[in-house]
């Protein structure tokens, strides 16, 4: 018996997104046990051996060995998607050189996010991108998800964007230890604290946002013209960035009608995306919610744990709607967002000719 | 040799405010040591007994117990001044009361806040509204202090105001467990979570800033006709609310001049009062400050710690002006707001003829 | 079709204890979807309403209604076995009651653990208990588990007894909040602190594991005569109970004795009870483990997460043996045991003539 | 006007004990403000800048800058005393090499606390130890303090030694995230968590607390031969060791008996060292004391904050005698211990001819 399963690896395995990339591509439908790809670190040693996650490592990956390999020796074992979980600044040439080489590359780092080449990618808002702008890069294909903060703010946003027709967006994160990764922040920073500073965030948030939300004129993307003005810290929280959001709206819609465009949206139902989850915005009305501890593994179906974004405490004074947001930075703003990406791209037909 | 410091009591002496009243009132140069009143729970035990916040009580306290008195009975044991740490709610009937009997009250609790014959005061952002509106009711008198964020807020923002001509102003708040006092949160709720609702919170962070940055006209006070749009969360910090703050201005002075006019602002400086600190905002240039553990004791001089309003992160990018603020919820925004209330009006012969 | 499982219900089901035997009984194989009871306050409301546990409550009882019924009144609904999560004090009564009506009755109460012609039981530890002392009250029957520490070092115990025949055992432990259930421990009690002191936990771990591992002498339990000697403290972790135990032993075994003990235990293997943990102790390796974090959901089969015994950095120094454990508090050290009991109560056939 | 204090360095003073020792050491009535030497990474910046203790730095030094010096530079500077806060490991051949060149080193580090030549010293414990083997090592001295689980249960166990002659001393702790410094343990690793293992404190503990409470026989100490049997575990508080302990005694004196040889203790009261706690035991009644967050800072008078050792939840069933005890692991347990030290020193004559 063959798998016809696509061949997949990780780079970057043994750090904290690799791991999420692991679990969630264990007993995928669509991509074929990942091949382990680390450095001299962690070579050798099993997947178990180098676990950080809170949950155990999934069976059909806990024994398997990460292997230290170039571009070059990944592609000869014939993968045809790799999953970047590499940090960003390391990330670059390697992801290249494995997209020269005909691979697809999904990736979570931040390198190439504003490549003019590259796609920055989140199905339920720009699905459209990956075929205007994710051309190949060589012969291979290079899409990236965007920052985690951003990820989140823009599924919420989509829906409404239309209906508000924005002046300006505010947003103040609340954002998870897991997003710097591990050792990450020292536990005597944070303790009994909130650090209003992680590097480079608010800019991110800003433009990757607005790359998200804009639109393709010819090749190029015309971002998004609404400012988005973002406060970023880090609190004590394991997992799930919550996001206090206000909209200046041009418009006064009532109450019902920013709800219901929120309710109705599920843009990618009918393409039967293993990692979608559906609804992606998962709309809450107790007044103290949505909550890290409790929203963060919001999403169904199972495969789509930690995917949907987790929207509450709506309060319209016009022109100000206000809101919170919870979105899985691992998963929703990191490896999930990739897979779905990959997800996204085979169900298009983008990879390369052989591929499925 | 006699103690000619003006008699003084707490009520609602056994709660978290309470406490920190008694703390603050220890050893105070202008006031004698404080008549502990509670209700029936605490009454007959120690200070000690009931004490709760992490450091020791006050040697000059630790050992006076709390007694269970009416109004009336406080009124003849020759009180002057009362503190009032009693719940919103509860303190209403009771402050009234005590002021009807010629007493000034200095209240932490919302019930009298807005009503026309109360002052709402500050006395580093709105003095000159004790003689305006702060007039005895009965033969007494009623000054409250602000909601804990809406404190912070109007001191960081009353420098910048005559600066920026603000058209909005937007914040997000990181607020701190002990503002729920005792027993308040339960450690489930919030243990690797953040819970975005305080009950009224946001609501009164707006219409009080908008009262203590208002004018006077005739008696009535004309709040602050600009929006201030709040989103309330609470974190897992002892003390200390951190407010992520962003205003949109209608002017565009260079950064200098905004900074000079936080580094500038000490309006009480030459009052002698002595829990003032100054300054008042404390600006910091580190890029990752305030945080709530290592700024919510700012302010100097000893007696001012926990009375200056930390000011950090100050990002200019016309026409948003974005900073953070730290300010300690029990002490700037509670107990000893209310102290530094209590100094001004002394230091303004604001007191019944006999007093000071 | 007919459903022919046994209709059971919940008592005291709106509380901590009570959303996990609702989570434990959903889609049971053996129990039928439970009747929810519970007080005045919950009355009305579904489960999905008052849930408090940090996932969503399960698909099958989300929707059901908590009721308030009288024990006449659940008899009269042909409940056949009752889950009693009700708080120690007010439980006793209740589960009286209940039994003297012909049911069974499986409580994590302490109020009738010591009790003579109750079976306080651990399958794994003292199976045989049930048949000795677990006769009827009334008509009914009355078995409950231990006290959450107690439950996991019985088990852990259990194994190696005989290898090392203890002179004393000491037990230092580092207990979950939940365990104080909700709103229980306040957070500003446990933030950046441990708490040393747990009303009446130390003589319930001292006691029950000395009855848990006691003989049987007539109808009456001989309690094992090894002291065990403990510390109970607070820790702000979430769920799962650690301990540092010392067992002096008369016995010296070499160590691969000792390990074997552990890595053999499985009493309950042939009878296929759907919450047993096969192996119940999961011994571990690694320098740093069992942590509460990583280890409060061991357990297999997936409907017996949380039942394993966690146990490791075994030391053997002779004469005194040194392990960590971890045990689920509110699953194997409280509703999961009680449901083990009850499988184990069905399986024996010790429920009344119309029975399973 | 001349300072005819002693001139002193700290070596690492850039890192978290360094930190402690800046703090102890400011304004000291003996000791002049010391130099502060590190290494490159620090080399030229401020305490203030990096500063990492939640409170701010001390006046006096906050603006003075770290050098870096070898130990020949730091003995021509003519620096008498230097306080090590290297890393285990490191700190070795420097303090040799320092005392070779006729400075007293105090040391926190493990490196030489086992040498036959050096003093581990705890003043209130063993203060004639420095007179017995404090020898001078060539020209200069090296005395050590204690592993800061070992200091704590040392100062609780002096006391108490003679009335119950113990037969072996069991001790589980609970120690704060400060101990292990700063980058120190991930948040990630202890958010939601226990750790049980710190590499080699088991040992420590149990090694040093025996080296401590031994006797001397000749120039060698002869261990005490009672075993100390430990368990370390890491828990989310930022400073403060706690630890469980139980006495096996030999003896059954009354429980007064008990007490009163710790309220009685204060070996030092004598000697006037100004970072001598007195009392070094404070013997603590509530029923759920000590406690980390509230006991951490205990010590009389003000330069003895956080020397104190607090004992509480006293049980006495013989054999076993159960108690906590919470010591600063920083300060009695760390820098606080090795400035004791060397008041003892000067005190009692052991620093060379020109010395005080």
């Amino acid at each position: 018996m063959t798998d016809d399963r696509l061949p997949t690896a990780i780079v970057g395995a043994g750090g904290y997104i690799g791991q999420h990339f692991a679990r969630l591509l264990a007993d995928h439908p669509w991509f074929a046990p990942p091949l382990l790809v680390s450095g001299e670190r962690s070579e050798g040693r099993t997947l178990s051996e180098v676990w950080q996650l809170a949950d155990p490592p999934p069976d059909e990956l806990a024994g398997a060995r990460l292997v230290k390999l170039g571009p070059g020796e990944v592609a000869r074992r014939g993968v045809r998607l790799v999953f970047s979980a590499l940090p960003s600044g390391v990330a670059g040439g390697v992801e290249s050189e494995l997209a020269r080489r005909g691979i697809a590359v999904f990736s979570n780092a931040a390198d190439h996010r504003r490549d003019p080449d590259v796609a920055l990618l989140v199905p339920e808002v720009n699905a459209s991108r990956l075929a205007a702008i994710g051309r190949r890069r060589g012969r291979g294909l290079l899409v990236t998800n965007p920052n985690c903060s951003a990820a989140g703010l823009a599924v919420a946003l989509a829906p409404i964007v239309p209906v508000l027709r924005p002046r300006a967006v505010h947003v103040s994160t609340y954002q998870a230890l897991s997003g710097a990764g591990f050792p990450g922040v020292p536990s005597l920073t944070i303790a009994d604290n909130v650090v209003p500073f992680i590097r480079d965030e608010e800019e991110k948030v800003g433009a990757e946002t607005a790359l998200l939300l804009g639109g393709i004129r010819g090749r190029a993307v015309r971002p998004w013209p609404v400012p988005v003005v973002a406060h970023c810290a880090r609190v004590a929280t394991r997992d799930g960035n919550l996001e206090a959001v206000t909209v200046e709206a041009r418009r006064r819609p009532p109450r019902a009608a920013i709800l219901s465009a929120w309710r109705e949206f599920d843009p990618l139902a009918a393409r039967g995306l293993p990692t979608a989850p559906s609804p992606p915005v998962v709309l809450r009305s107790e007044p103290d919610r949505p909550q890290p501890l409790r929203d963060r593994w919001a999403g169904a179906p199972a495969r789509a744990r930690g995917m949907a974004v987790s929207v509450g405490r709506v309060r319209w004074t016009p022109p100000f709607l206000r809101f919170f947001l919870l979105a899985h930075n691992a998963v929703r703003g990191g490896a999930g967002g990739s897979v779905l990406n990959a997800e996204l791209a085979v169900h298009e037909g983008r990879l390369a000719r052989d591929g499925r």
